[in-house]
């Protein structure tokens, strides 16, 4: 089966009127959601390192870091910005895959429509494209690659940025090809980084090494023909098993990208239905917290299992914590960054409400569901209950949802005016004539 | 076994004053030959690729390319420098391990040096402490990882790149078990990709990836501790056996570079003996080919299995022929790079001259083994034994045959008087007090 000359088939004869007016709507929303996780992590101090290694190897001003001042080469510009967006574990997830999908393959789709002065058309088919190969290879090579240590956002995301590089530099088939073997062999990170700052380098890294697959690609360097799935190619090398057969059934009608999921909220899955009950009550019921005598949840086992703890003293703590996600966001509205600092776990009014939540487990509840009875100091009692928690495959999260996670993690970076422009624009970004004209506007 | 750490500790903690001084002579003899092939090769088409891409990031002048007018920053100097001194697989090769240790270490250890003027003694140790590196993981995980199909050159390498990077950068302990573990999870290079531009690229990009981690750790970044022996850290995801305790038994004491052999000749080894049979006869016996009548060798079985072309029609195919190896070096009393170019290959005087070359294969010569005959038109006959083929373990080549080798690899490109300045700094590198002086000094 020779995939890796399929999937370049596929990345260099699609055109636009090829995809499906749902895809086109998911990769918008894909955008828009990775542009506010990189806004909203892009002062961490390992990007401050980052970029000024950047500065160290040149002074291009090609594409921006979004969310600052600076403007980088091509290349860098992918590392930061695929770096910033994954800094808070908050980008957007596959779940069969585990892959977070729109991390190595973004940064690179816009920083070559920004150098190259490409029409969003462009920048949005190559982000779809580039994301469907990744998310292929990923599919290839699962359980297996991921089970024995390899983070698959960054060897598939290799691929996936390699791919979008790839179309927005006009590669021709055979050249597509190379650039996937060049993929190939660069694809690595180890799952062992995972909680310290090279777990997000990975992602940045994986969009570097894709673009410069693509762009020696582009100049004539050769490589394998069967990158990934030659006797000691990706697949057989990385994974003690794998089904080729994924990398194509269905390529080009049935799109994985739909399989894509955004996270609302800043902390572990199973707290989501919690933080979806206790929104509901403030926004719905207008319950305030000091109304509150007690809010009651009966939950899936694994609320309390993963999340139990009662009395959290840091933000990262607060992530563990149901106890303080329901008391945040019955008091914010919200559960982004901003509820887990570690000022926000020890506010004593969020200590005072999250003391009246109680939890009681029950095995018929699913994992994203929840029910929940607040009962007020009037007497009066509500209940409420969620379904499919907020960000599951059954209840998306719609296009206002993103744009409210949007502003809760730039408004303390940028300007709001740059905020509601970044949503307007990203919305219509099939209309953008020039991309670097348009990214100008928003951030000048 | 923190093996991580136990390097880092290696690396910082070793003086110059701590290396035996037939340590020193073998790194000197590494740089030369490295140097050479590096030289040789610097006009290759995707060397010229490489730079292209270099030159769209960034436009600083740092480092030399070695053979060229260019300088490069120091990322993509060692790109280039290590790609091209893979080009020809004429590099050294560290047995037990087919490691070819010096190409991904050595260029970031001159584009440092040369950046940062630092001196000779910096240089040459670094080079060694990196080398030290790269040879003890690629020990530990070999042959499983190999076996499995990465270019442990490319990976192992990066460890080795990042070490040297680490040391000239001046790291403390901590930031170079970083530099590792941002080595560990940069590291790959699949074997499928041998037989193309790839190839050599791995050797560049475990530098320019070593060099990245170093150079990140400095800042403070921070990676796993234990990168190499945790338990989804390089060594157990990338081999299905290894064994820790060789990354760091007897380190500092015995070192694994003094296992590193050269090649003489540009093809592969099992012709090796029967070249070195030919280029006795033309220079102690003074033979030339038309006194021949016939060759008669008796080899191992290996060499007429894997080098049993008897009709080369290309420089490549050439490298398959012993009888064009016998042929040739009987004419030219060498083989390197220009004796398997397509011209020679079909030059009548070494065409005629191979006709006349006969092999008897005897199970019980060894591989590293042969004895020839020479019978003469006069009817004299001289018998010649060789007992191990130059480049073996046991027929080290000396300083004298690495010049010889440097000078054939670099006359075509570079002017003789560079040639010889080359020669003789190198043998002196440890009197160097400014890197980049030097490098001028010759280059101008």
């Amino acid at each position: 089966m020779e995939v890796t000359r399929e999937l370049a088939k596929f990345v260099t004869r699609t055109s636009f009127e090829d995809l499906p007016a749902d895809v086109i709507t998911m990769g918008k929303k894909c955008l828009l959601n990775w542009l506010g996780v990189a806004i909203g992590a892009c002062k961490h101090p390992s990007v401050d390192m980052a970029i000024s290694v950047a500065k160290e190897v040149g002074d291009r001003k090609e594409a921006t870091v979004f969310g600052r001042e600076e403007k980088l080469d091509v290349f860098f510009a992918s590392l930061v910005n695929g770096m910033s967006s994954h800094i808070f574990d908050f980008d957007d997830t596959h779940l069969e895959t585990v892959i977070h999908p729109t991390g190595p393959v973004a940064p690179v789709a816009f920083a070559l429509g920004e150098k190259f002065e490409l029409s969003g058309r462009e920048v949005l088919l190559s982000f779809i494209l580039g994301a469907e190969v990744e998310l292929r290879v990923g599919k290839t090579v699962y359980p297996a690659h991921y089970d024995v240590g390899w983070h698959i956002t960054s060897t598939a995301g290799t691929f996936g940025a390699a791919a979008a590089a790839g179309r927005l530099l006009d590669l021709d088939e055979d050249q597509m090809v190379m650039a996937l073997g060049l993929a190939a062999t660069q694809a690595s990170g180890l799952r062992e980084m995972f909680g310290t700052m090279t777990k997000p380098f990975h992602v940045g890294k994986a969009a570097m090494n894709g673009l410069l697959s693509a762009t020696l690609a582009k100049r004539g360097f050769t490589s394998s023909k069967a990158g990934i799935e030659a006797k000691r190619g990706f697949a057989s090398v990385t994974a003690s098993n794998f089904d080729l057969s994924k990398a194509i059934a269905g390529l080009g009608n049935d799109y994985e990208l739909m399989r894509n999921a955004f996270k609302p909220y800043a902390c572990g899955v199973v707290s989501h239905p919690v933080i979806d009950a206790a929104i509901k009550l403030r926004n719905e019921y207008n319950i305030k917290p000091e109304e509150v005598k007690e809010l009651n949840f009966r939950v899936n086992p694994l609320v309390t299992e993963l999340t139990g703890k009662t009395e959290p003293v840091t933000g990262l703590e607060g992530k563990f914590s149901s106890y303080h996600s329901a008391a945040v966001s019955l008091i914010d509205g919200q559960a982004s960054v901003a509820q887990y600092s570690d000022d926000k776990v020890i506010d004593p009014l969020v200590v005072a409400m999250r003391r009246k939540v109680n939890f009681r487990e029950e095995k018929g509840i699913r994992k994203d569901e929840c029910f929940c009875t607040a009962v007020l100091k009037d007497g009066k009692e509500v209940d409420i209950h969620i379904d499919h928690a907020l960000g599951s495959i059954e209840c998306p999260m719609s296009q206002k949802d993103l744009e409210n996670k949007f502003r809760a993690l730039t408004e303390s970076v940028i300007p709001l005016e740059q905020t509601n422009k970044w949503i307007e624009q990203v919305k219509n970004i099939e209309a953008w004539k020039n991309c670097a004209q348009v990214i100008a506007s928003i951030t000048k």
